[in-house]
């Protein structure tokens, strides 16, 4: 058992992420419960110690036991890491919470923002958990493919929370030789930079698809990391949180890893797929989509410049030509540099 | 002609970076001037029309002509691009000196910092061009693969100066269509970026010749920005610079892309490979390995704690095990991440 005094915990969601967050808690001695909601997968997980769709080529440890049953998967656990797509988040709190007897830990690994309400995950949740039950609310996140971890390759994450301490019981729980985790007090800023760094990697992907070199990217990535980091701040993070494992880390990963879903189907994308084929061609969950769309829907509620966001919001939802939104995105920038980035400062001293 | 009523531009270096750029005036319809050491090299330049050993597949437009002799290259032109290594650069600048009759305006494209001197590029010309003979010298810097650059694919720059109406000057010089330049007051911030980075590029390709991954990499790449950014702004650069294409833009291209030579370096390294074997192997100037010997002075001066320039200084000069240096480097950061980061914005507070 780990320095915590947690011996069992609960996964929710048997995705990669899930499961490879799930082997880092069962290296370090505890007990995991993955729940997941296909039967056949949990009988794969029981049975055979693999998940072959989501991690292929790995061996579970056998503390880690699948559940199919969720009412059993939380009895008694004090501790649950939320490992779900956006999408599913507010329906999977409410099951929750139908079975939930006592208030609990929750670690909610999501990347994404929910178009319309506008919402982080954190604030999804706390409008879907009664805060009786919850007692404290924890985000993960940081330039970490699940590949890599299940792999037990080193990795580095951020966590966060509105109470350091959970954060740091959190990092004291997941820490091991391969897998680093350093706390940031700034929830906003973590919770932005995960979610918002998948348009980028999506944008990035359609100038990969496009033929366009190194170059080009790493101007999309440097462009896209200050805009972030201008919505950012004016919704309160700090802007320092984006130069850190969250923001910079994550976004970097995600942009030049041939693991980041959000790479591949922008680079389908740039190879003159529509979003439906792109969508169906892949598969898995690409929160990249529904995230343009929310990060487009910020930057005009607070009048902030996102010209990337802008650009792929119209590529994704109103079928402008990719070529023709990059070639703009490259040719249409200013052409005195710190009036774009002096934005990330000019956004907190307004604050 | 292009805009600026400059006809005739002279280009000392003929490597791969001299070369594309003088494509990019060519393009913009300068006749160019290209001087190089090497006999062979400009006599291939003048009858083929091609630069074989740097830019193979490329044909240079018939506007670039070869100089062998320095004397005949700068008879008479107004306006220099220094592309020469940084060991290079004291000794070239010398024999300018002897030439020159009328005062010139100089950019420089090279990236290092002089070891023992601790000198930025700009300084080390200043030290031996009398200010008699420049009339302006410029930095151009950003995230620009000469490779790339030669296909004229979208690339985009920094320019900066001590008279921003002589950067603005060269940026409409060499703007066009594939190549984007951006102006930037801060001189000191854009030539220490562009320096640091390979120092930077040698530990990630030392991760990845290690077979680590893309975590570990983007760890490293985030980790690396933040002591950039931390000596740099003691030195006197805007923080907000390595936001920017001269720093973290520069950096990303060159610890991503397998086109850079210092990644394939560190590459080699972390695949066992000593210091000599490796620098026999490129056949190519590896900047980086001087760099990181001028930051490690530079961190001691300075007393800031930069430690990847500081495990990368004794995997390169007193041969500590890379794997030992890497695996220290993820294990041994601090848990806060806010007091790696803090130290960015703390540095220029304490100017």
């Amino acid at each position: 058992m780990n320095e915590t005094n947690i011996d069992t915990i609960t996964v929710i969601g048997a995705g990669s992420w899930g499961t490879a967050l799930s082997m880092v808690l069962a290296d370090n001695g505890c007990h995991v419960r993955l729940w997941g909601h296909n039967p056949q997968q949990i009988v794969e997980i029981n049975e055979h110690h693999t998940n072959k769709k989501y991690l292929p080529n790995v061996i579970l440890p056998e503390n880690i036991k699948g559940f199919a049953s969720m009412e059993e998967a939380l009895n008694g656990v004090e501790l649950i890491v939320l490992a779900v797509p956006t999408k599913a988040i507010r329906e999977v709190v409410r099951q929750m919470v139908e079975i939930l007897k006592k208030p609990i830990t929750l670690v909610h690994v999501s990347k994404g923002i929910e178009p319309d309400t506008l919402m982080r995950i954190s604030e999804m949740i706390e409008e879907e958990m009664p805060s009786r039950l919850l007692t404290d609310l924890i985000v993960l996140s940081g330039p970490s493919h699940a590949e890599e971890v299940s792999q037990r390759q080193p990795t580095t994450v951020t966590v966060s929370s509105k109470n350091i301490k959970a954060a740091e019981k959190i990092q004291k729980l997941f820490m091991n030789q391969h897998f680093r985790v350093y706390t940031n007090p700034d929830m906003i800023g973590v919770e932005i930079g995960g979610a918002l760094k998948n348009v980028i990697a999506l944008a990035a992907g359609i100038s990969d698809g496009l033929g366009y070199g190194d170059n080009a990217k790493a101007a999309l990535i440097t462009r896209g990391l200050a805009e972030i980091a201008r919505l950012g701040t004016k919704m309160g993070a700090n802007p320092l949180t984006f130069s850190g494992l969250a923001g910079l880390g994550d976004l970097i990963v995600t942009c030049t890893s041939v693991h980041s879903r959000n790479w591949r189907a922008g680079n389908l994308l740039g190879k003159g797929k529509n979003l439906n084929e792109v969508l169906e061609n892949m598969g898995m969950v690409v929160e990249g989509v529904r995230t343009t769309k929310a990060a487009y829907q910020l930057s005009q509620n607070y009048n902030v410049k996102m010209p990337i966001t802008t650009a792929l919001y119209q590529v994704l939802f109103h079928n402008y030509d990719p070529k023709k939104a990059v070639d703009e995105l490259m040719t249409r920038m200013r052409t005195h540099e710190m009036e774009d980035l002096s934005g990330i400062l000019d956004a907190r001293m307004n604050e």
